[in-house]
Formats: C-alpha cells, structure tokens, sequence
C-alpha cells in the first residue's frame, strides 16, 4: 500500500513542544495544509479519528433524547444583528458573502460563526405551546471564525464541531441541560479520550458572547498549558426575547423559554495529540484509535506465518476490533516505527517461532511494553490489552496534572511555582472583581480558566488584591 | 409529544403535483424555510432520513476501500481557474467570500461548489510513485450553487452531499471506478430506495464540467418528469495535467494519473418523496425510514394495554428495528393519519381485545392493507411485512415507469405519446449530433436523460434528422 517512506525522526517533545505537535500532525497524516490560508486538509487518518469521535458524542447525544437537524451555512446580517452581545462578539471575525456568481448581493450573509441566530428564527415558528417543549436539537458541521493565528485542529478558520440548540419551559430545566450536557462532554474526555478535565463556570469576562452562564471542562496538556475542551452554555431567555419566542403555559400565558448551547470540535484531537502523544508519536485512546491493533506477521515469508497472522486478523475483527495488519513488504523495524508514530495502542507480533508455540508477542503503545500471550483467547486477551492502554494514559496525564497543578496564596507563590516547576494549573483563591483577573494575568502570565465546581478554600484572601476572597479558581496559559 | 395539531388535508397529488410536494414537504416536517433565500432547514425527520441514506452509502463506500476526508469550504479563485472548461461550468453559479471580519481579503474565494480543484492541489503533495495509487477518497459535506429557481431538496443553494474523488494509474482503473460507483448508487436506490433507475452515459453536452465522461441514473417520479438521482464522472488526466499531478512508474516514468469523482446528494430525499408518496403523505422505504414501525395502543386507558404495548415496543427494539411508540392522548385516528403522512411503512394497533386474543393488527404504509397478526413470532412478521413494502413500492414504482416509458420513432410520435399518455421517459433513436438534441428538445419539450447501458435499436433512423441512428437515448423532462 504505502510506499516505503523513512519515518521521519520528530522534534523531541521536551525540546520544543509547539515542533513536537507540528511534526506528529504532519507525519502521523493527520492534517495537510492547502492554498485556503488557516484551513486545514484532514486527513484520512485524522478525520477516522474524527468519525469515532463523532459517533460517541452522536450517540450520548441521542440517548438523551436530542435530535440532530441541519441549518443553512449562512446568516444575514440583518438576523445575526438582532441579539446585541452577540454580534458584538462575533462580527470583527466572520467571513462574509457579498456576491452570487456575478451579482451583488442585495444583502451581504455571513458565514455562520455559530449558528443561535439561526435556531432562533427557527424556533419562533415552531414553538407555540408548552407541549412543544423542550426543544433538544444537535447539528454536525463546520463554523468559520477568521482567526489570525491558526494551528491545526487548536484555532483554525474553518472547523469542525457539533452545537447543540436547545429550548425550555423554565430556567431550571435549561440549567439542567447545560450541565447534562457539560458533564456528558467531561465524561466523554475522562472515559473515552481518556483525558482528566476540569469543570466548572467560566469567570463573567470569559462567557460566550450573549450567554448568562458559560460552563467549561479543562484540561491541561503535557506542556502544561490548560486547553478548553468543550463548553455548555445557559442563555436565559434572552435570545427568546431578542427573537420575539414565546410558548403559551398551561395557564395560556404568553412565557418566554429558556434556552441553552453546548459544543465541541475537532480541536480535541489537539487535545488529545498534546495529553498523551510522546518522542515516539501519536498516541490514541483506544475508544478513537482507526486502528486498535496493528498485527505485524515476522518473517512472512516463512510457510504459515501469513496464514495465522490472517486467522488472527479475522477473530479480532469479528469480534469487533479494529484490527489492521501490515503485510507489506516493509521491514518489521520500520512497521513497528510506523505505527508508533500513528499511536496504535496495541500491536501484535506473530513469527514462525510463536505460532510453533501458539503464541504472540503483544506491545502497548503507552509504555512501549512488550509480553509474550497464548493465541487461544486472544481475543479477551487484547480487550484487556485495550483498557489497560485506556487507563494507562489517564493515570498518565492525572499525574501529569498533578505535577503541575500548584496550590498558590500570592502572586510572588504563583510566579515563583511557574518559574520552578514549568507552566501548569495554578490554583488560587479570587475576589471576583475583573480587576483582579486581569492583575494576576499582568503580574504572572496565567488566565482564568474556570471556577471548578469542587471548590476548596485555599485562603481567605484574593490572590491579587488580599480582599476576601470568594472563589477558589483554576489558572493557566491557554492555547 | 407533540400537541394536537390538525393533521392538515393534503393537496391531491394528480391534481397539483407541485403544491402536493410541497404539503408532504412541510407537513411531514422535512423542512422549514428560513431567511437565508434558497436554503433550506433540515427537521429532525428530514435528516434521519439523509443520516440512513449516509450510514448505507457510506458502508458502501468503505467495503469498497474509500476513505472520508474534509477538505476546506473555501476555493481561492486561482485556484478554481486552474482547470479551463471547470471554472466556465461553475464561475457563474459560486458565492463569494470577499471579506474576513472587516478586512477585504487580498483574493476572494468561493464557496465550494464542487471540490475536485482542492483534492488536486491536495493529490499533487501526496502522489509520487505507483505506490501511492490509487487514491480513493470521499467527503460528506455541503456545497453552494447559486440557484434562482429552488425548492427543497431538488434544488437549493446549499445542499448536502457526497463527493468521491479517486486517482489511478490507468485510465481503464479510474473508467472502472466510476462504472463501479455508480452501480454502487444504482443498487442502494433500486435495493434500499427502490427506487428503479436507467443506468448510462449522459450525452457529450451534459456532460460535468471538466469530465471526459459523465454517467447518470435517472429516475421516473410519479408525475412523469426524470430525475437525476446520482453522476460518476471519468475525468482522464485533464485535472491532472492542469495540475501537474504526476506518479512514477515501475519503470520510473513520470506518467500523470486518471481520475473520477461521483456524487449524490439530499435531492435524493427529494427523489424518494416523488416516487412513492400519495394524497395520504409520505411513504418511506423501510431502509431509510426513521421509524419503520410504529405502535398505536387502542383504548390505552385499559388495564394491561400500554403495558403489553411497551413489551412489544421492546421486543421489536431488541430485535434492531426502528419503532416508535405513540401513547399520547391523541386519538387513534389522529395517530394514524399523523403516521401515513411521516410515511411510517409499518404500523401496528394493539387494543384489549387482541391482547386478549394474543395478536394485534399490522398494516403496510404503501398499500394501506392491514390485517391480523399473532403477537407470537411479532419480529419475523414486522421483518416480512417491511420487506413487503420494500418490494411493494418497487413494484408500483416499475409500473408507473412501465406506463411511462414511450418509445417512439418520430417527433410526431413522441408529441402524441406525451400528449395522450402524460410525461414520460421517451425511448427514441439518436444519430448523435448535438443539433438533434436540441431539435428534439424544440419539437417536443424532452431533453437527453441518458444514453442506456441496455442498448435496443427501436429503429434504424434519428428520430429528430432521419440520419443512421447511433444510440437509443431517454429523454424525459428533468427536474
């Protein structure tokens, strides 16, 4: 299939992490980039990684009884006008249509950034009475932001995500969602992409454009740099206002319902790259990896040898797995570099000397650990295999975390623990003025990242200021 | 669930096809119009039906070795000029991006139309040798056009689709990926859809823009008008030329490689509406339907009614059919009318009586039969009865074509036949000049729809300039 390439050596992680990233996205194939300035090409490899993904949240999203609907990709300006704070936040970075084949627009459209001005107008016609909710939709597409920096899959122009759209009778059923939905998300990265993360309320300054609430789930790269993974946000009635929506009760009054959006996007495959990728590669969650297992047949040349290797390719497939094996031509070293690189969890090696003695000799990416394993009941075999790969990647990054969370009382103990033992979470105690967020962003380099739900108290002083402090909030340099 | 809405009357289908496409449209809830002029909102019941079609095409696909991609939405307009007759056939019908936030852009870019210009930048990075070939891609996503005329599903200015763009070694590869694809797309509408489809090339002047061959499968609707359900077109190396895609031989030649790109799109929700539909509403073929069988109880409020109702919900949900159960307080004839026009194909009632008796009643969406059923061995019957409307709306659909499909010698001919009998696929002989073409589109209102696969010679003579005839050609009037 693929030509016989080297695998190229990559930049050493703790050397120059930003090279470190660059150079696992280009040779793992996940992403090209293309003439289109800040949009990226994904890949086959990267967008399978994608599809798993996907399927996952599509069917959480499902199970809790959401449904998914698809909205035009444009917004004119006029409708993405009408909620106020919205606009304001969206406006400076869209991409706008002025032109139809060769004819002016008589109205110019925006390419959606996010689509609750759409929803909106949607809803109002099709919300009439409490019977009608709650509305629980999802769409699967790509937003466009015009953003100035762009990294794969971190900030890019165009990406793609899910939002999720959603309206209530009451406050306290939306508020439900938004955390129904938060905590799906959380669950989803500690589980499934195996990746810890914070979770709690976003400080005031830092909420979506047009949102009363804006929940946050966090998580903190290998770099020690804290990356927000997914957000849920509550909205109020305020949009339903803005778009004239109301439901009559059951009372037959006129109320305005309450309403939510949560969303995720392909920037968790950067996540996932920077938690758990290492000097070697891509290293992949087995809920999401294309390939689960790699089988690499040893000596294939020898009578039998491909045949087994063939029979083993089968069982795991019908049992689920999947399994990809590499009978090429190329040499095992450079198969076995290979997908490393490509962060399969599991590989199986399987030469005439061990199907002579009915085994295999089975490796996890994580810990580059190799066993010998009896080819009868491989099949459990290599499901514990998996999950060991699972668990061994999120005891990696709690302790990875743990390294790097520092517990500070003062500006000089969060500089001085930066300083010492490299970025990471610094958590600390908040008055909750923004002067003071933005006095311990000037004086240390670390943001907010979010007012975690488990609060503690550290002191009862601001970092900043040494007034009484109200919360315990979680700090970090953000991608 | 829902609230007690009229389940509205319909417009007679042999009345006014037109304004009856457009009440199945909107009352099934397919779709919704929104402010964005020629673009539609996919409903939740719109796009399970596309999220079906997905899911078996895209099996497809994969058996068959393709792989999913994204590629950006925007095209740089160098870029689109790079290919002559390509950019001819789209410049006029693209939108145009001239401004990111409030900057304007240094070159404008469009809003993909179709994506073959970005895969080729993209195959000129990653095909170098034999090795790399062939290159089997695709993507879901949405493409623009900017239509003057639409309706939902059959032409808007945005729409969802597939496009499969592959890269071969030879010409006679890529000639047989593109006959492979669409016989692919020939049997998931004649099999899932059934839906029956005439199979071949189109003639050189409808040809896609940039192709050296394009093949369709076109469709007859009830009203008599055809309806392209799906194209494959064989490109030869012109893109690759234009683009300087080049492979390296066995020999070490540089040869440029042949390539094909197929698509099919959410106009097929709409081919499926116009094949099987009546006065009562949509009917769906079980393969894509979101709920293939639906449980109405009769006289809920007895003992034991919705329980044994829920039992069987279970029992049919178990066994991986797509049920829904409807225990609202609606009455049972709002139900069944409400689940004729969603086009349910299976419905079940279930009152004390046969619970009693230990049955219920089952009826078909198509021919509206129903008649009784042992609740013993429910699965096996539910399994007979959708494929029972699977064949028996491929049944009705190859009779309505059979009774509208003329063949005709002369111009007169094809007049009278269309006169007496309604629209209708034409058979007639072709010499295979482009001025008969036109001519019989002038004389009779028909166009070329293909040029069948399954030859017959009907006559000797062209039946627009009485010249040797070369081909037997459908003609119809297209939507």
């Amino acid at each position: 299939m693929a030509e016989k390439k080297q695998v190229e050596q990559i930049t050493s992680r703790d050397v120059d992490f930003a090279q470190w990233y660059t150079d696992i996205v280009k040779n793992a194939d996940l992403v090209d980039y293309s003439s289109v300035k800040g949009c990226m090409i994904i890949r086959p490899y990267g967008y399978a990684i994608w599809e798993n993904i996907q399927s996952i949240m599509d069917r959480r999203f499902k199970e809790t009884g959401h449904q998914n609907v698809y909205m035009p990709m444009f917004i004119p300006e006029s409708l993405l006008n009408k909620e106020k704070e919205h606009v304001e936040g969206f406006a400076p970075e869209v991409a706008w249509v002025t032109h139809g084949g060769s004819e002016p627009l008589t109205e110019r459209l925006c390419v959606r950034p996010t689509s609750e001005t759409l929803f909106c107008e949607h809803f109002a016609k099709i919300i009439n009475s409490y019977r009608d909710l709650p509305v629980l939709y999802n769409q699967w597409c790509s937003v466009v932001r015009w953003e100035k920096t762009t990294r794969p899959f971190l900030r890019t122009r165009e990406f793609l995500w899910q939002e999720g759209h959603t309206m209530h009778a009451t406050a306290e059923d939306a508020r439900n969602e938004t955390l129904q939905m938060l905590n799906i998300y959380a669950d989803v990265c500690e589980h499934d992409l195996a990746m810890p993360v914070v979770k709690g309320p976003k400080t005031p300054s830092d909420k979506f454009a047009g949102a009363e609430d804006t929940y946050a789930i966090e998580a903190l790269m290998h770099d020690g740099k804290a990356l927000q993974a997914g957000t849920s946000h509550y909205f109020g009635d305020g949009f339903a206002k803005a778009f004239d929506i109301t439901y009559k009760s059951k009372d037959n009054v006129d109320v305005y319902p309450h309403q939510t959006s949560w969303g995720t996007t392909t920037r968790l495959i950067g996540a996932i790259i920077m938690t758990h990728g290492d000097d070697n590669g891509l290293v992949l969650p087995p809920a999401v990896a294309p390939i689960q297992v790699v089988i690499v047949p040893v000596a294939q040349h020898k009578e039998g040898v491909l045949d087994r290797a063939h029979a083993l390719y089968n069982e795991l497939k019908d049992a689920g797995i999947r399994v990809h094996i590499d009978d090429s031509d190329n040499s095992p070293g450079w198969k076995f570099a290979q997908y490393e690189m490509k962060g399969v969890p599991v590989r199986i090696e399987l030469g005439p000397r061990d199907i002579e003695a009915g085994k295999c000799v089975i490796g996890t990416r994580h810990n580059l650990e190799k066993s010998d394993a009896s080819l009868d009941g491989i099949v459990e075999t290599v499901k514990e295999k998996l999950e060991e790969v699972r668990q061994g990647l999120y005891d990696i990054a709690i302790e990875n975390r743990k390294k790097h969370t520092y517990d500070c009382t003062t500006l000089d103990e969060i500089n001085k623990a930066l300083e010492e033992n490299g970025d990471g979470f610094v958590r600390a105690m908040w008055c909750g003025n923004e002067e003071c967020e933005d006095g311990v962003k000037a004086a240390t380099g670390v943001g907010s990242r979010c007012i975690p739900f488990d609060q503690e108290v550290l002191s009862d002083k601001c970092v900043c200021c040494g007034k009484p402090a109200k919360k315990l909030v979680y700090w970090g340099k953000a991608y």
